[in-house]
């Protein structure tokens, strides 16, 4: 009873979730003290500069092992991250992750080709898995993924960060509670303009152009300020074939989406043009948020009745990147699904086929048809 | 030789243009201080609050008559502009504006359904036209419009006075110059909140609900800052057909545009939802417009390299209205086509029935094919 309580304190009461977890290889996170162990796999400038400074600030998760296949790095990362020589792996020494105790779940930020390997390598090695987005190169990946997990017990957890972001979750909050009135309108743009030579700009290592990479942003905004799946996509392409850059990405790639209430969200995506923002639209006024996705720097305007505001949230204790990293030991410890499991990638990933197929045919595609 | 010095000094130089116009029923407008003369077709609310207030501010516009099928109007709005009872027209009387030299065009501002009844019969009597937008509620009606003042050897100007409104001037000129780097995406918001019991409403005096009524701002918008034509259109609808409303209008329909340079504009219409905004995104930042194309209050934000500022203007001699009546006048004198012409408004019309078209079909619809 003591040591419960003690482990409840330490651990801020999710320690309490383990028993009903029933996952015994984790029974190590339940010592006092001890944080969620994650192996970032892909150490490109994502990991490197937004997700491993980000550890130190977690109350659950701490950096315990590096996977890369450039030497150099693992060096330089694992010397300056403390990391024992014997907890850095290559991706020809990945699956050894399975003899690793203090490994808790891999966080994969690799080319999006390459997550579908190696979540389901982390599952069948045991390992809980955080992925970075998109989810996967297709909606048949996802599902793959999923599978792989459940078969496995493991958690799967997309990296939706912005779902861990206090404005992003007030927006939520005001839109689906009807603040400014029914929703009516969304509008969400994401775009940057894409230098090149890049792994984002070759179709084998990332699927796909802006829209993998940034339209994302507009269309998992639209489907979190909703709550709503859609069930009609339409997509109009611009991409200048002769621009180096895309040879064999996609440029500019805006969709039209109408959901189930009636609400009709119109979103941007563009590799040609920065973009970084959205606003919900309902009868009585509008929620803005510009900038809206950013690692920092978000800015809230609200217009209600005729009258603008903008609103200013406290720091949070822990930033988007910390409560993300959190989250997975949370739902862990707790065994409840991440609020960005990977049926949620999987959602996203589904639309974006359509997306495609809408351009592609010149057409409307009705979603679930 | 001192009378046409004289003439050209009181019209402001444009009178030049009278003798190369070869418009003999004119000739009266060379009068020294004589301005052009407008009959106001149609005493709704935007006649009677907007435009016939205007006049007085004209340059080269007067109110001489009008034409109302509810006596009382006349009545009231011939004894506050102090118009003569022989210049007061019920549509029965209508076509007897051709005696009346005092009456040198008319201000078409009925419901569209009656556009290019109204516009035609002008052109038969000898008058130009100024039409208010949408010019009709379908192209092959723009298409006999043209016909008609062709024939007649008259002016036809649709009124889109937004291209006489100095914050739009200085957006199309800042946007088609490339001030913020090549326009990448264009995004269009035009939308209110419908109030019931309206000819609106009626689709048979309406043509369409939102997309013929504000949609077209939208519409316009993306058309006039780049100076392109469509060359796809894909549109979505959204209407709830239980709301009295919307039986036989449509509510939200969103719609997207690709241009031939590769532009791609986003464009909002609804009708249950405040939206007047634009923003036009280049390479190296963009050039933002809320409110874009209301009466007045107009304000202008640019983003150049990481910075945005605000751009305020004089408030201007001649207001949009005011502008806009003139440039009629002008034309005729000048014998130049006006720069929102027949073919201005006819090239709205196309790309609404695409529009329509494609949210019917559900696909994706070439112009011109």
């Amino acid at each position: 009873m003591t040591t419960d309580t003690h482990r409840r304190h330490v651990l801020g009461g999710i320690a309490a979730g383990i028993a009903a977890a029933g996952l015994p290889r984790l029974a190590g996170a339940a010592e006092p003290g001890r944080k969620f162990g994650y192996a970032v796999v892909g150490l490109g400038s994502y990991a490197t500069r937004q997700i491993m400074p980000q550890f130190k600030g977690c109350d659950h998760a701490r950096l315990v092992a590096l996977v890369s296949g450039t030497p150099a790095k693992l060096e330089q990362y694992g010397t300056e991250y403390d990391i024992p020589r014997m907890h850095r792996y290559s991706y020809a020494d990945f699956d050894r992750i399975r003899d690793n105790p203090d490994i808790d779940a891999v966080y994969i930020i690799l080319p999006n080709a390459m997550h579908a390997e190696y979540t389901i390598r982390a599952a069948r090695a045991g390992k809980h898995v955080m992925c970075e987005k998109p989810m996967a190169v297709s909606a048949v990946e996802c599902e793959a993924m999923i599978a792989a997990c459940k078969r496995a017990n493991r958690k799967l957890m997309i990296g939706y960060r912005c779902r861990f972001e206090p404005y992003n979750k007030l927006a939520i909050e005001l839109a689906r509670g009807g603040h400014v009135g029914q929703t009516r309108i969304i509008n969400a743009e994401h775009g940057f303009y894409a230098q090149p030579n890049q792994w984002r700009l070759d179709r084998a290592l990332s699927g796909g152009g802006s829209l993998m990479d940034i339209g994302i942003y507009s269309l998992n905004a639209a489907r979190y300020l909703t709550g709503e799946e859609p069930i009609e996509v339409s997509a109009v392409e611009s991409t200048d074939r002769s621009d180096p850059r895309f040879r064999t990405v996609e440029d500019r790639i805006n969709f039209l989406l109408r959901f189930p209430s009636g609400i009709e969200a119109m979103c941007v995506s563009s590799y040609n043009s920065a973009h970084n923002a959205y606003r919900v639209v309902g009868k009585d006024g509008w929620i803005d948020m510009e900038p809206a996705t950013q690692y920092d720097g978000h800015v809230m305007h609200i217009r209600k009745d005729g009258v603008v505001t903008p609103r200013v949230l406290p720091a949070p204790r822990r930033n988007q990147f910390q409560a993300q990293l959190d989250h997975l030991p949370e739902s862990v410890f707790a065994n409840t699904q991440p609020i960005t499991a990977g049926e949620e990638g999987l959602a996203d990933l589904r639309v974006m086929e359509a997306i495609y197929r809408s351009a592609r045919e010149g057409r409307h595609v009705k979603m679930g048809a």
